[in-house]
């Protein structure tokens, strides 16, 4: 029989009666005759506060011992599910991303999975076991652990349903979807049925919570992921392409009828708390930028939306993106003399800002989508201090203060509410 | 040069300020030119918070599950040391069991090991660094995570000693060392400045906190411990033999002149919270004793004495004793029908019971002690229970109410506060 992989957040495993419920369900499911393997984050805020433990020693941890540090997290969340499985009577093992074979390269913090060797998981499922397998982790080739870098139990468990050639995968959350705009910002925002792999991509890396690479993993191994609220009993929102969604609604796995999205922009995403840093007038030659980018990286700074826009006289502006708290740490970095060598003339900063995006298949290239998205914003007196696209993305920098205002307007304009 | 294993206890290692001091205090050893290797416990309680969470989904929690959570604890505190030694610019890195090489047998709960493979050890060593290794875990033949019962990382430190031919295991912890009694009921307990491995086992297996088997390690191993407080400079109890003792004396490794104690009790030691049981008239045969205990012990119910006297007309009494908490479940298995079936007569119990002890080489042997014991306890109206002895160790069970009278006349009447 085919498998399901079902992936809990740490918001649904955030205390012991949480995980007894889920337990349940996952039980009422194993009656119903399905094969079911669990991919589990660290319970609530238990990896922030291993993450704010190390900090209080260190501002410059080493990434190695970091990820085995935050490890332990998700291994304490799939022992105790595994416990909770075993009181109601079935048969449960608990599994390290070691023990699950998740094989991964040696970038700590941010480690790629190279291959799953997943013939431990095998032979549990074969013993009837269900199989509980820590989330966000895996080891490298000195058998060092390795993490997958914030949010990487969705990948984990994207890449376990290819491994294992689930029929599905399914990510439990504590919210019902993906929704057309942030219903913190949006009260009238939707919940999106149905997204194509290379939409949800833009809203992951552009606001709604998945981790993008569990995204490019759906789309490469053609593996549906449905995005679901862990405690309502809610369709969710699929993410897979149209033939599979076709034959998974053929099936009967999804029961909701669900229709293309014949409205373009299938969501407005947004992020706050972002500062931008502009290097005046550097030489436009070669090397410049990887000059300037590759000592924040070392730094671990997250660099976001970089723009750089046409030279005059062989000179340009290059302005990039980090998070309000990298901006002090990523000043000083691009102060040093390595960077000051490529001889820009000089640098301003700025902190508060907020991104907005329009986000669909196709807008960039359909007239009309972009010079409606900036007219709204015009109408609504936000000002744009950067844009950046994508084929599938419009994006602007516009202070924070404007942005509830703006994210309204943008939601109501294209008619995303009904 | 030779390598000196260092194990930090619990409750040396339950804040953020005090992992910074053990760095430090760690730091300054390093500058003195000294080869250091840590072992460390999880911080403070929190291995009993992970068991409380544990035991809220589940009373019989799977010890294969029980492990893998607990295991967790340690591998927290070893990466967050390695960060601290690492902030003050030394070389370090955390080890899991499994990374350092620490492969044990299958029993969950209560591991033994079997062999250290301490290649990878060697390697970081070699390498400069300081080795931080996560204690009271192993792993194995299926690469499962084990560990090797409460207090376990006091026998990490110990076999990984002899294992790296370490002249010398030092183990910190929140007292001074050793006492003669203990100082919570004794105000004049004395610190005792040197044990034999034999006494050290009858004390760590009656009331002074050690892992039994790390002094069973060290006896099999001629491995001198060193007992003492992480924050005070002071200069603890030593467990090693007298040979041994003469050397590290004449190396200048022990500066304080320590003598033979010439007293042959070497200390009182006393347990509360204990509860016993007692069948009467079982028949006196052959196999009875296993069947009452292994159905017990596969409960996991932790069997501490066992007195079973002569028997008359072919019936004998059993009466064994078990922690309070214990007792219920303890019962209903006496209770069930397979322990029914050897026919006892009937059960009695009772709770609340306390032991006393007095440990010194060669006190069994040698006329008076016992008497003197005994009639310390008559004199001051403490009723005895129960008697059990080893070869150097004389038990009584008594009251609790009893205890600290008992001990503090004991104490007096041995002399050993002197």
């Amino acid at each position: 029989m085919e498998i399901i992989v079902r992936k809990y957040g740490g918001t649904s495993l955030d205390s012991i009666a949480k995980i007894k419920k889920i337990a349940e369900t996952t039980k009422k499911s194993i009656d119903q005759g399905k094969k079911i393997v669990l991919v589990v984050s660290a319970m609530g805020k238990s990896t922030d506060e291993l993450l704010k433990k190390a900090k209080m020693l260190s501002k410059h941890a080493n990434t190695r011992e970091l990820d085995l540090l935050m490890s332990s997290g998700e291994i304490v969340s799939s022992a105790l599910m595994s416990i909770a499985l075993q009181e109601l009577g079935l048969k449960a093992i608990s599994l390290t991303g070691f023990q699950a074979g998740i094989d991964t390269n040696s970038t700590f913090g941010e480690a790629q999975i190279i291959s799953i060797d997943n013939k431990r998981i095998h032979n549990e499922i074969n013993k009837g076991r269900i199989v509980v397998i820590a989330g966000f982790q895996g080891y490298n080739e000195n058998f060092e652990i390795t993490t997958l870098g914030r949010g990487g139990s969705d990948t984990t468990a994207v890449a376990l349903a290819a491994s294992l050639k689930a029929y599905i995968c399914e990510v439990y959350t504590d919210v019902e979807g993906i929704f057309t705009a942030d219903p913190r910002i949006v009260k009238n925002a939707k919940k999106i049925d149905y997204l194509s792999y290379e939409d949800m991509l833009e809203l992951a890396n552009y606001g709604a919570k998945m981790h993008p690479r569990s995204i490019e993993l759906g789309l490469h191994y053609n593996m549906p992921i449905i995005i679901k609220s862990s405690f309502e009993n809610k369709t969710g929102t699929i993410i897979c392409n149209i033939e599979k969604l076709n034959d998974l609604q053929k099936r009967g796995i999804i029961l909701n009828k669900i229709t293309e999205n014949r409205n373009k922009v299938t969501g407005v995403t947004s992020e706050r708390n972002i500062s931008k840093i502009t290097l005046h007038s550097i030489p436009d030659k070669p090397g410049i930028a990887a000059k300037v980018f590759k000592p924040l990286s070392e730094a671990r700074i997250n660099i976001d939306v970089i723009v750089q826009n046409i030279s005059r006289n062989h000179k340009t502006d290059l302005t990039f993106t980090v998070k309000n708290e990298d901006l002090d740490h990523a000043l000083i970095i691009v102060q040093n003399k390595s960077i000051k060598n490529i001889n820009y003339e000089n640098i301003t900063s700025g902190s508060n800002y907020a991104k907005i995006s329009i986000i669909g298949s196709g807008i960039q290239n359909t007239p009309g989508y972009a010079a409606k998205f900036f007219e709204t914003l015009f109408k609504s007196k936000v000002n744009i201090e950067m844009i950046t696209t994508s084929d599938i993305r419009i994006t602007c920098l516009i202070n924070d203060t404007d942005l509830d205002k703006a994210v309204n307007k943008v939601h109501n304009v294209f008619d995303l509410f009904k």
